[in-house]
């Protein structure tokens, strides 16, 4: 990578930093394609969010930022435009000026999760789905499949009151889509998520009742530490179509680059230049 | 270079940012030596520039910043600390934070100059010198100069009032050394220095009277735009020993480096990792 006074840069905000993993994917692309530009990690505690955000923004050759944990929630108050997704899912994780200089956001971590399913064959238009578990990422999924024309969404948290409020938000924004919480049936469905932490330690419960799930049925997770947690496996066993934790990741970069008016291209080819292993 | 969730970095502000040098110095440098940290461009106009320094420096991984123009003069009065080389100059090149979180800056444009010298041989402590030119890197110089403990300056600008201005600021900070402004006769001086621009383009006008110049007076040149420009050639001619322009940049960055905290070097070995050619 060579940085020079032509660099482009994109803040890369959240706090601690440590654990963050976009800049060995986004730059040894960004090498590898020749692109002039930067990821950079920049650790900001939540009492500086919004002077940083300010700040950065107001740099002439920042491209974009990247908005990681505990940004996520507390940047939506601070832009000028969002889109659906990012009203739905209650969170944004990416920003740019637009071309009138105003601060825009939208939310791709349940496009990750999308355009994976999508490119593995499945039909989300239309399509019955469940997802378990409406703390932020199934949020996001589950703003991801109603944008996508899904035909039919259940939605489940342990936290009733979670499962609730995301209908709401669904209902107000996609008024067309049978929305419903409290319900975990696998059966029937075109799609099942899980978008809770169960699969991170060994014994966790599965999800859903997996003797009423489909073979039919498309299966995801979001689980990352395991790439083939006990709920995907069984899934695997039944002859259902699977997608791992870590394709939401790698299948949402594309968004991104686009989002940012980089050039894009696919999650295969983002995971063969990444410095970085799942 | 292999950024990842703990690389620390360093802003470079100024604008426009097209002519930076410093990612190519200093990031190869950081590679060459295994140093996880990145000097960044930040292109930032006057009018953002001070609610900007406040928070790159809200940041955690920020290590220090590098200011350049048009923000060198502006940053003084935004600093809780600065050197009495800063004061003397007028200006500062270098921001970091100190272990009581207070904005602290320097300035290394003259002490490159310095260090340059000192390394070919000259002894500055004691010495008489004459510097050219009471621009920004003229004060520069004579800060350091002063602050190496120089015995007697002498200080010349076509505008008189500039190099009156700036002996007041060395009298202040320093009143043991013997500051005199409005001369510029190279005669019986250890020292003389063109931080003028004369030497830019052919034709231009010498910056001292060369026959008043004797061959055990070292002859220092600021332009970096040809290395031997007509003051250096025709003192070389002289006999005297000289130093480039160029020497002043790479001389002054193992002083940032000490400054940030980061493991130093010489301006030799910095000169052989970079990705610029002077």
């Amino acid at each position: 990578m060579n940085i020079d006074g032509n660099t482009e840069f994109v803040a890369h905000l959240g706090w601690p930093t440590h654990s963050f993993k976009a800049p060995m994917i986004y730059n040894p692309y960004f090498e590898s394609v020749g692109v002039n530009a930067v990821v950079v990690p920049m650790g900001c505690k939540p009492e500086n969010f919004a002077h940083v955000l300010r700040s950065v923004f107001a740099l002439e050759n920042i491209r974009g930022a990247l908005i990681t944990m505990p940004h996520k929630v507390s940047v939506v108050d601070l832009l000028d435009e969002v889109t659906p997704t990012v009203k739905v899912a209650g969170s944004c994780n990416a920003v740019k000026r637009d071309a009138q200089g105003r601060l825009v956001g939208d939310m791709f971590d349940g496009e990750g999760f999308v355009r994976g399913v999508k490119r593995k064959g499945l039909q989300v238009q239309g399509a019955k789905a469940l997802v378990v578990g409406a703390g932020g990422v199934g949020c996001a999924i589950a703003a991801s499949l109603a944008a996508a024309g899904v035909g039919a969404l259940d939605l489940f948290d342990v936290h009733a009151e979670s499962a609730e409020a995301l209908a709401q938000r669904l209902r107000t924004h996609y008024p067309r889509i049978a929305v419903q919480a409290g319900r975990r049936d696998p059966a029937g469905l075109d799609l099942v998520v899980n978008a809770t932490p169960l699969g991170m330690n060994p014994g966790d419960p599965l999800p859903v009742d997996m003797s009423r799930l489909e073979p039919r049925t498309f299966v995801g997770e979001v689980v990352m530490k395991t790439e083939m947690t006990a709920f995907l496996t069984e899934a695997k066993q039944r002859g259902c179509p699977i997608q791992v934790g870590t394709d939401m990741l790698f299948e949402q970069i594309p968004a991104y680059l686009e989002f940012f008016g980089f050039p894009t291209t696919t999650a295969e080819n983002l995971r063969a230049v990444a410095r970085v292993q799942y």
